[in-house]
C-alpha cells in the first residue's frame, strides 16, 4: 500500500508507481549496463566510518557555503532535464522546496520550465545554471547572459557528454518528450521541440544533432569571459582532469559521472573523490553527485573532502510523489539523516568532521588487515 | 512446524513467529540501511581459525572473570531495554538464566522492571547497570546510587547515544512501549511512560526529550566520583577512543555499535576489536557485544583479545520463545558450543587460546596471498 | 515478445529461443564448471576507466589494422564452428556481414561451409583462415594451401586444443552435427560427417579421432614453412607462452581461452591480455577474444593494448536472430558503442587511447587503496 | 528425471533423492554454519590455471604413489562411516570399486563391514585402516594390529575429532545408526550399537562416550610402536602442526578438515595445503581431501604440492545412486576430467606439472594487481 515514506528508497517506489513507462525508465537508467549506475550506491558502503565518543552535540551547525553563498544544509539539487513530466509544476516546485529548507537549485538547460518563469517564482532564492554548448554558440551564450541578469549565482558547464550516453531503455521506448511540454529555454523549435524519435532515443537523436562535440578547454576560457559568474566544471572523475580544471582557474569542480548515464565503468563518485580532492588541494571547491540516498551519504562525501552534494534522481522522485512538499521532504529527510549521522559521528559541524583523523576509511582497513 | 532449537538462529525464527510486529521490529531493526547490522554477523566469517591439534583437551576450562567477578562461562548479557515485550516476566528471567548458568546480567536503564525488583529476584547473581546520562543529572545519579546500593558489580556508561540513531522500521510503525508497560526505573511520568509516538519512532522521541547529547568526557569523571562500582564504557570502536577511555581511567570497554542501532557504516565489532585490544594494552578489560550467534563467534572474539562476549538479541530471542528457561537454553547452547569450539582449537583454556599464536588470522592472510 | 534488440544481451535471448537445444546447448557451453565462462564476461567490470574531458571528439576514428591489413572497425569475426546450426546460410552470412561493416572474417576447420564456397560468395573480403591440425598432416596442409590460394591473409593456429575440453551439455545431449549438415572443408565421411555419438559428446568423440595430440612448438615451424600468410597462434594466456610464441617468430596472438571452452579455471582473457601484451612488447600483434558484449567491452581490451578484438557466440546469435542482417546488426551495434565509448573517453583514436595514461585500471586502484 | 550423470554434481542430487532423510542429512553436514563446508568446494574456483600450450600430450601418464604402494590415478577413497546406510554392500562395494581403477581405499574405524569382511572381498588390493583412538586403548590396538594382518599398507590417525564438531541436521534428526546395521569393527554391544540417541545426535554421543579426548602427540608415538605400517596424521591444516608431524616422523599428513564436520571456520583444505607443502619441504608425503569435486579440483591441488587427493561424498553418492558401479563411476569420471585438464595443460605428467613454474597461482595474482 502507499504508506508514508520513511527513508529516500521509499520514493524511489512510489515514484515508479506514479510515472509513465518512458518517463520512469528515462529518469532511472544508467548508460549500457549500469554497472556505474549501481556502483554509485554501492560505493558508499565500501567506507566505515570510525566515530569520535563523548563530545557534546547537543548543538550542530551543517551549513556551508557554495561559491561563497551560504546554504543551510550542504546538500542541493542537481539539474535533472524535463522536470514536467514528474510533476506539472516541474523544475518550479522544485527550486521553490531547495528554497524552503535554505538549500540551492542548479537548473538544467534542458528544463521544462524557462530560466525566467523559475527566477519569478522564486525571487532570490540560490540558484545555479547548468549549461550544455550547443553548437549554436549564441543561444548558448544568452542562456548565460539570461541566467545571469535572473540572479543565478553561478554556471555549472557539464563537461561529460560530448556525446549522450548510450541508454538501452529509452533506445527502446523511443524515448520522447511529451508533446505537451517543451524544452522550455528555446524558442527556436527543433531546439525547444526536437526531443523525439521513431526509432531511437529521442534525447540521443536531438543531441547529435544540438550539442557540440568539439567542446574543448578552451571552451572553459570563453565561457569564463562571457560570464561574471563563478564557473564549475561538472562531470569530473579524475584527477589529471582536476588539475587541468584548476589550470583554467575554475570556481568549481562537480565530481559526477551524470548520474552513472554517460559512459558506464567509471568510478563511482565516492571513489573518484579522494583523488580529486587530493588533487584540487583547496584551489577550488569540490562538489559530489551520484548515488546519494541517505544521510550517511551525505556525511562520507563531506568526510572525504567534499563542499556540498547535489542530489539528482530522489528530487524527481519527491516530485512525482507529492510535487514541491515531496521534493521538501525529500530534502528535509537527508537534512536530519546528515545532522543524526554527524552528532553520531561526535561532531559539531562539517569543519570538525573534516579536520577529524581517520573519521572515515576505505574498508580495505578492515579487511586488507593481515 | 514448531519444533526444538537446535542453533541460536532457530530462536531467531521461533521470536519472530511470536512476538507482535511492533515488538519484533523494534528488537530486530539496525539503524538506516542496516549494513552494519549484517557486517556484525558477517564479519566473523572473515576470520579463520588455524586450530592445535593432539592437545589433551580432555578437561576443559571455559571460565574468565569480569571486572574482578568470576563467571563460569566468558557469555554474559547485554543490557537490552523493555524485556517485557517479549516475555511477562522480562527482566527477572533473563537475570535468573544468567545467574543459574553461572553468567552475568547487564540492566538496562530503560528496563520494565526496576533495579530493586530484580535484585530482589535474583539475590546476589552477577549484575552490572547500565547508563544512560540524562538531561535530569539527578535522577542519573540516584540510578547509579540504587545500583549499587542493590549490589550491582559495575556500571556500563553507554557513550554511542547522544541521540538515537534511525531506525526506519520503528518511525513506520510510531514504535511505543505498550501501555501496560513502562520504564520501571522511573517515576516521574514522563521518563516512566514517554515512549510513545503519534508519527514518529517513540522511543526516538523519548531520547530527544530525556538524554543529554552534551554528553562529554568530563561526565566520565563525574561518574567516577558518586559511585564505587567499577565504571565500564561502552560503545568504543576505534583505538583512538580506546586510549582517551584509557586515560580517563576507566575499568573496562565494551567493543560495541549498540547492535548496529546507532550509526549505520561504523565497522563489525569483531573488526574493530583487534585495535582497541591492541591500543589498550592491557590497561583495562575490553569487552565485545554485537552479531555473536555461535560458540565460534565467541571463540573468535576471545581469541582476538575479548575478555568476555555480550550477547543483546538472542536473549530477546529465548525470553519470546520459553521466558527464563529460553534465555537458559540460549546460554547453555552458546556454552557448549563454545567448549566443543575450544577443544576442537586444541586449547584447554581461554588463557591457552588467547597466549596461542596465529589461531586466528583475517581471511587476507589465506585471500591476499601472492 | 519478440521485440528489436537494443544490445547484445538481447541477441542471446533471441538466439535461445529460435535455437534447438542440440545447438544452443552447443553454442553457449563452456568447459565443465563454467567458471572461466561468466568470468570472461564478470572480468570486464573489474576495470575502470578514467576519461579525459574537453578534447575534440567531432570526428574519431576507430579503423585499425590486422596482420597489415585495413579494417574500418577493431572488431572482427572469430571462428565458430558449423554456423550453418544457426542459420542455413551459416559461414557466408556471417563473412558477408563482416564485409559490409570493413571488418575481417575468420572461417573456422569446423565450416559448415567450405573455403572456396565463402571465397566465391565474399570476393576479395578480409578472410583469415583458423586451422586445427589433424592428424592427417596432408588433409591439413592442404586446408592451408586452399586458403592461400582462395586469398585468405592468414592462418590462425588454434593451440588450446590438444584435446576437447569437457562440456557437460554436450554430453548429456549427444550433441551431433545434424545429418543433413558436414563439415565442408573435408571430403573423406570420416572426417566430414564424423561428428556424433551415441553416449557422448559427438565432438569429443571426433576430436579424440581426428586432432593430433601431439602437437608442438615444431609444428609452428612446419606451419611457417608451408605457408606465405602470416601465423598468428590463437588460445594463449601467460607471458610465457606469448614470449614461446614470439621466439618462434609468429605474427601475432589471440589472447583467447576458446570461449571458456576448453580448461575451466584459466584466468579470463581481459584478466590475461596485459601480461601477454606486456611479454610481446611491440613484436608481434595481440589480439583478444571471450566475453566481448558491448562496446565497452572492446573499449576496455584496445586501451589494455589488443589491436582488434574477436567476438564468437555474438555472431552465432545474430546469425541465429536474423542471418547476414542479424550479424551485421551485432557488429553495428558494437562499432556504435565503441565509437560512443571512445568519444565518451576524450579520444580521437585507438592510438589516442592506447597512449593515454591511466585511462584504464584495474578496480583495485580503488578498492585496495588505504 | 532421473538421467545419467554426466559430472559429480549429478551424483549429489541423485542421492539426495535416494538416501532417507537420517542419512543424507548425515552425509552432507558440515559442522554448526556450513561456512567451511561450502568454502571446501569455492576456494578451488580462487586459483587460476596458466597453462603450457604446444606440447607433446598424447600419452600421459597420471600414475602416482601413496606410501611406496602404486596407484593408477591420484585419486583415493577417504574413510566415510557407515557406508551401509548408502548401499546394502556398502563398504566392500567402494573397496571393490576403487580396485578395479587401480585406487586406493580408506577404511573408518566406523566402518558398517568389518576389516576382515572387506579384506576377503578385495584380496590384496590397496587399502589402508583410519584410526580413531577409543579410550579403549586395547580396542584401538587390535584394530590395527587386525588391518596390519589383512595386509593394510597404511594406518592414518584421524586428528581433528578429540570430540565431535557440532551437525545441526543430525541434533534435529536425532541421528542413529538403523537398527539392522552395527559398526561392525567392534563386538561389545555399546562400541558396535551405541550410535543412537532420542535427543542428541546419537554419533556425538557415541564420540563422548567412546573416543578419548585426550589425545595428545606422545600417542602418535605410541602407534608408531605398535605397528609396522606407515603412520598418516588425517586433519593438519597449518604450518605448525606439519612441523609437528614431521618432528614425530609419521609417513604422511593430510590437510583435511573432516569434510567441514568438525570445527567451523577453519580454512578450505586447498588454502591450507601450500603452507603445509612448503613446511614439510618433501620430509613426508602431503595429500588432500575435501571438496575435491572435479577433475580440475584434482589438478589444482597436485600443482600444488599433494601426493594425491582423497573424496568422501562423492563415494557415498556413487554408492546411494548405484552401489560399486556407482563409485566406479564416480572415480572413472574424476580420472577422466583430471587427464584432460592435465593435458590441457600442456603436461605430459604429474611430475611435469608439479615441477612447472606458475601453472597454478591465486587470483590474487590477477585481482590484486595494480
Ligand atoms: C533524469 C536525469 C536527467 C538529468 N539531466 C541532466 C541535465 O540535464 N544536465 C546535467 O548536467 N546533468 C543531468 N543529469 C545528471 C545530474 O545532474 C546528476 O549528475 C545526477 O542525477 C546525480 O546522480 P543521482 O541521480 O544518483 O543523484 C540528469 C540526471 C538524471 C537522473
Ligand atoms: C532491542 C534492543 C534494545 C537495546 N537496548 C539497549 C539499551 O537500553 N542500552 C544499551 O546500552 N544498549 C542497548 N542495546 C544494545 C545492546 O546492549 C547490545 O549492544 C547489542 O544488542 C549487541 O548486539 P546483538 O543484539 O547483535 O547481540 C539494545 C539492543 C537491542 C537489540
Ligand atoms: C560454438 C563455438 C564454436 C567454436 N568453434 C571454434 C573453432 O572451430 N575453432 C576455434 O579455434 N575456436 C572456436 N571457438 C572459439 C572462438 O573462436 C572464440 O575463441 C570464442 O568464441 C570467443 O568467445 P566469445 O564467444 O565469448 O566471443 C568456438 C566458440 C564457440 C562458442
Ligand atoms: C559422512 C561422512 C563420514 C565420515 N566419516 C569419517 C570417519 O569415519 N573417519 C574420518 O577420519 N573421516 C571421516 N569423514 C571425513 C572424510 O574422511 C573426509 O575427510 C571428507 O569426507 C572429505 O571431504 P569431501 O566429502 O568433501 O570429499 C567422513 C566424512 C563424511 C562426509
Amino acid at each position: 500500500g502507499a504508506s508514508k515514506p520513511v527513508c529516500i528508497q521509499d520514493f524511489e517506489q512510489l515514484a515508479k508507481e506514479s510515472l509513465t513507462k518512458n518517463a520512469w525508465d528515462y529518469y532511472s537508467s544508467g548508460a549500457t549496463d549500469e554497472q556505474t549506475l549501481h556502483d554509485n550506491c554501492m560505493a558508499f558502503k565500501r567506507y566505515r566510518l570510525r566515530p569520535k565518543v563523548l563530545n557534546d552535540v547537543s548543538c550542530v551547525d551543517i551549513s556551508t557555503s557554495v561559491l561563497g553563498q551560504k546554504v543551510d544544509i550542504p546538500i542541493c539539487i542537481a539539474s535533472t532535464a524535463m522536470n514536467k513530466m514528474a510533476d506539472p509544476c516541474g523544475e518550479i516546485a522544485a527550486a521553490k522546496a531547495a528554497a524552503s529548507v535554505g538549500s540551492g537549485f542548479m537548473l538544467s538547460t534542458w528544463a521544462t520550465t524557462s530560466i525566467e518563469e523559475v527566477a519569478t517564482e522564486t525571487g532570490n532564492s540560490l540558484k545555479w545554471m547548468q549549461l550544455y554548448i550547443y553548437k549554436d554558440r549564441e543561444v548558448t551564450k544568452q542562456i548565460v547572459k539570461r541566467a545571469e541578469k535572473c540572479g543565478f549565482k553561478g554556471v555549472f558547464l557539464t563537461v561529460d557528454t560530448p556525446v549522450l550516453g548510450q541508454r538501452y531503455k529509452d533506445v527502446k521506448n523511443h524515448f520522447s518528450l511529451p508533446s505537451n511540454l517543451k524544452l522550455a529555454n528555446f524558442e527556436v523549435h527543433e531546439q525547444a521541440s526536437g526531443v523525439k524519435s521513431s526509432d531511437n532515443s529521442g534525447l540521443s537523436d536531438y543531441v547529435n544533432s544540438m550539442i557540440d562535440p568539439s567542446l574543448q578547454w578552451s571552451d572553459v576560457k570563453w565561457l569564463k569571459k562571457i560570464t561574471k559568474m563563478p564557473v564549475v566544471l561538472k562531470g569530473i572523475v579524475t584527477s589529471e582532469m582536476a588539475l587541468k580544471a584548476v589550470a583554467h582557474g575554475v570556481d568549481g569542480i562537480v565530481v559526477s559521472n551524470h548520474g552513472a548515464r554517460q559512459l558506464d565503468g567509471v568510478p563511482a563518485t565516492i571513489d573518484a573523490l579522494p583523488e580529486v580532492v587530493n588533487a584540487v588541494n583547496g584551489r577550488c571547491e569540490v562538489y559530489l553527485d551520484g548515488g546519494v540516498r541517505s544521510g550517511t551519504d551525505v556525511l562520507k562525501a563531506i568526510a572525504l573532502g567534499a563542499k556540498a552534494v547535489f542530489i539528482g534522481r530522489p528530487v524527481l522522485w519527491g516530485l512525482a510523489y507529492n510535487g514541491e512538499e515531496g521534493v521538501r521532504t525529500v530534502l528535509s529527510m537527508l537534512k536530519d539523516e546528515f545532522k543524526n549521522s554527524l552528532q553520531l559521528m561526535g561532531c559539531r559541524s562539517i569543519k570538525e568532521l573534516q579536520e577529524g583523523q581517520n573519521l572515515i576509511v576505505p574498508e580495505a582497513y578492515y579487511l586488507s588487515r593481515l
